[in-house]
């Protein structure tokens, strides 16, 4: 079988080194300790921890981690060939994308006085930065190799950092569990780059392009836990007290509600009433992602159920019809299907967004509307205005994940990345030492063959 | 093979579609943030975190929450055919259960103003009324199909409810870690389920009812997490304070006891030394449920050990000796086991919480006892009475369990409702879309066969 | 096959009888709550949960909990046909010390008025003794029975124990992440009791020490939660404040350094460029070992990325070249190469520690000396005087790893204890009721031969 060439074998390690050594000097010019992180700078200012929000912050904080590795990472080894590839590259890109993401997110939000301060709001920001590569790394999933994930990652990681500074900082948008940011903005962005990277034959990679039993059951380790700890994904940044409470609260049953609706669908249609996993594993997860920028505001119980019960639709609905549209009309290869996981209900959530910021009062919100809408509640904007802008993020984030990710199709096809040829798509070995499926029986003496489940 | 018949096929989404409905108009109705979730509500004190609850229950959740999910649902992959259905139905199943539980403990816990308020302790309560419904699922599991399952736990959402209701409110009934609320009412119920499903041909399926390696170890997933995060489970509503860290300690303790004797009695009771999986998958999780009574009360570490080990040792010889009785005498067919797991355990930790219950005193427990006992320390109930009521509590759990799951039992006979038949039980495939086990080698060009472990 | 000799069936099941029968009998007379915990000594200062640290350390337990049983346990899964030993043995042995670190640590650390007290300290605390006694394990996985592993953790808990007691307490070393308790002590006990029980002819059982695809995905299930949660491990002990947070964010940034250099020496030392599973699976976890000393210290961000750099590294480097050398010169042999992930990385952490201590200065740590060097704010060492003893805490680790790993070696070799012979390591039948890989397809009615997958 074809192995990296010879004289290319080099091109991953010296990436790896090369952006290793250039992020640390990075680190060294301009990376610091914040107040709360400095042994020097914090003090305890009544011997009581009550101040120190980095406790408010870590239980999410580590959730929102778990969801990054564990969860994105084991929702793509579904791939019957492409397991170590789907957990291996989820490890090596997230790092890296931690990295920049501290330098590029601190030169954006916490610099001053010639450093970037960092303490755990960095980790979580940068978890996010890695959420948002792994969605674009999800729709060229077994079309990429490792050196181009990098490269796709540098580039993601600036422009995800900017267009999240346009809204959060400059356009004064809400969006804390990152429906624009994050969900809508990484999955453009990898649709895009999967379009420029389009493989005219891939069928020579088709009999690879799904899962076996036991590839799903791994997949559905990343389904249940991005499912069971979105609530602190989606909460995470949002104002301690009742913002993030409210947030866990509407990200949960919106869950609970997108999950109803993909078993529904799925079964609806089938052509024979049967469930269909890949829905399961997936769609069953829109109601996270589509509550992403307004379950901190007041969306209500019922709100989230909707939007939950809306977001597993659609997102099951694109998985049954989109999908192969968008491939044979559009050449768009999709491997994980982020359009109908991230991308769609990415966009409903945005809009959702749009109509509950329209909609928010001073009456509904009371004093809390300092923290949820803080331009409202200064007199400076109308919820009108507010959603307006809210809107206009949606397109700003269109407008970058598209452009963006153009760009990086265009980036990626640089020959010495090596992208894998059509007919070895979807492949561990290309990139992998790997081992048998199952030990040699000729090898094995101990086998008793008392174990009447063995042929 | 046989699907599901034609004109039975929009059974399952009708239903699914009627639930999540009806469900999501009585939220519309009913249901509203409490006064730490309503940004109109909520202050914060004095500018500081201290008096936010939710901070203190939070982690705690999240670990209830992934036990409900990621531990029951893999718990139960242990069969080898029937992982789809396992993870996929406790899925579907809880998904819907958190909403029925949010509805029925709210209308008898927090309905004021004529409003359900919702809080994070409504998270927690929901998702301990999943684990009974869940716990359930395990006695019938592979013999139900998804249909059958919503009924069921739409019955068995509502008499929990009722039951925890009369148990914790009414009579006052100390019982955090529901070994009688949860654990003894689950299995009871699923039990006296299962025995009405009786199915006379299962020998039919009996090839599939058993595990694969791959599946076992699949299952331990489900096992680790159950025992890591059971100090939460058990603490998660307990009083804030001494009452959650008293809780961890002894459920900590309990569980590493357990895990010794099911070690001990595996070994013992097997005909050649060796262990048995199925023992350590299950018996060693006991500890967790001897002690979800008594483990907020004064139990003592060595308390906690004491009853760790009876549990897994009556937990591993019910595995062994009872489980075949059952079915061969009583017609009782229990996939998971769940009467050595939950019942057995939970009456052995109900009858533990009466004992340590009749030995409290005001010494003890101090100031704390209002937090244990408010009854016994307002001066209400002296400790045997107490002791007393909390007996009681545990024959109203097995009136309620065995009666619901009676009538369960017959509500699931509708002939709607698609029973799978007796030789298709414990069979993916008349309810997925199923891949292969592996993938084809005649269409896998790229093997290289250099590695010595393929055939 | 062999079995376990009639004859000694018992062996296994006595031990786990007598050590929880007698570690029972010992909490009984000497374990108690402490006032934290024990519902009489405990009070609420001021009505509010600001002074209970149970609730700024509970979080980080849980991961800590998670990192011993999921993490350790998963993580040896990589072996064909050892995959239930990994997990069961890593259970039972785990339980075990949890119970004697907690007499153990109580007696040298909380032991007052004849009792020891316990919270959640003691159960973080023994969780670490836990993982130590994981790592030796790691050594001699497949190549030791329960019976053995069971008095090799006994005698580990005690040294380990001691050793702690030694550096932390009378050396005054500060080591919150045990690079030199946790993973040199651990590494090298291990090491040198498999270099005591050296199998001449394992190469009898070669071709059952080696992955399949299978189990190397269950085994990135370890590595996954441990690298996520390694900044809980490290942070765990250390001061509440500044201290925690410093630790957390070091650790994270120099897993995602470690992960980096893994990958590039990972292609570079291959033959044809292709990654390793091994190096990933382990040696990307080196950054969390090398920084366990130095992580609550002033470490900076760009020494956080450095070390981990240079960890991944030395560990990969370690098992393409020392590994094999270490078998073959010095008769040393290491299942899962703890050489690589603890010894030396362990060993790097420690002379980290010594170098950062020295250069510790009351400017960088202004009032947080006091939390970090306690005798060096209270002028009773120089930074130089502490690096000394942090050098001195290393060679001491060092010399308790090997003398008592030598012992544990002849201890091992007691007849009775049942080591398996070497033509049947790394097999599970030896100790238990092993199903078979896959279903029999005879037996399978049910299947369609639909799917273009299947043979």
């Amino acid at each position: 079988m074809a192995r990296v060439p010879r004289h290319r074998r080099l091109v991953l390690p010296l990436l790896c080194l090369l952006f290793q050594g250039a992020t640390a000097l990075l680190f060294a010019i301009f990376v610091r300790y914040n107040h709360e992180t400095d042994a020097a700078l914090w003090h305890w200012g009544n011997h009581s921890t009550v101040d120190n929000e980095f406790y408010f912050r870590y239980p999410s904080f580590q959730d929102v981690h778990v969801m990054v590795f564990v969860g994105f990472g084991f929702l793509m080894v579904f791939l019957q060939r492409y397991g170590f590839s789907s957990v291996g590259f989820t490890f090596l890109v997230a790092s890296l994308t931690l990295q920049w993401a501290t330098l590029l997110q601190g030169f954006l939000h916490s610099f001053h006085g010639g450093h970037i301060h960092i303490g755990v709001e960095s980790l979580i920001n940068a978890d996010f930065c890695a959420g948002a590569v792994l969605i674009s790394f999800g729709a060229v999933l077994g079309k990429t190799g490792p050196a181009q994930l990098l490269l796709m990652a540098l580039l993601e990681a600036v422009l995800f950092s900017v267009n999240e500074f346009i809204l959060l900082s400059l356009l004064g948008v809400r969006d804390a569990g990152g429906s624009m940011t994050i969900h809508t903005f990484g999955a453009y962005f990898g649709l895009f780059l999967s379009r420029i990277l389009y493989k005219s034959q891939l069928e020579k990679s088709r009999h690879r392009q799904s899962s076996v039993y036991t590839s799903d059951l791994f997949a559905m380790i990343g389904t249940i836990f991005l499912w069971v700890f979105w609530p602190s994904f989606n909460s995470a940044p949002t104002a301690l007290g009742d913002g993030q409470h409210r947030t866990v609260v509407n990200t949960y049953y919106s869950l609970t509600a997108s999950t109803l609706s993909t078993f529904a669908l799925s079964a609806l249609v089938s052509g024979d009433g049967r469930l269909d996993m890949v829905h399961v594993q997936n769609a069953a997860l829109a109601g996270g992602v589509v509550v992403g920028t307004s379950s901190e505001m007041m969306l209500t119980p019922f709100g989230a159920l909707a939007a939950g019960f809306l977001a597993g639709t659609v997102s099951t609905l694109g998985y049954k019809f989109f999908t192969p549209i968008l491939e044979s009309r559009f050449k768009l290869q999709d491997t994980c299907g982020v359009h109908n996981l991230h991308g769609m209900p990415g966009v409903l959530g945005a809009i959702l967004g749009v109509v509950v910021a329209a909609l928010a009062t001073h009456e509904a919100y009371g004093d809390g509307l300092q923290n949820v809408f803080p331009l409202i509640a200064k007199g400076q904007r109308s919820a009108t205005s507010q959603a307006v802008y809210q809107l206009f993020g949606m397109f700003v984030t269109l407008v970058f994940a598209s452009v963006g990710g153009s760009l990086g199709g265009l980036l990626l096809k640089l020959p010495f990345l090596d992208s894998p040829p059509d007919s070895q798509c979807f492949e561990d070995q290309v990139y992998w030492e790997v081992p048998g499926e199952q030990e040699n029986e000729t090898q094995r003496p101990l086998r008793t063959g008392e174990s009447d489940t063995q042929a």
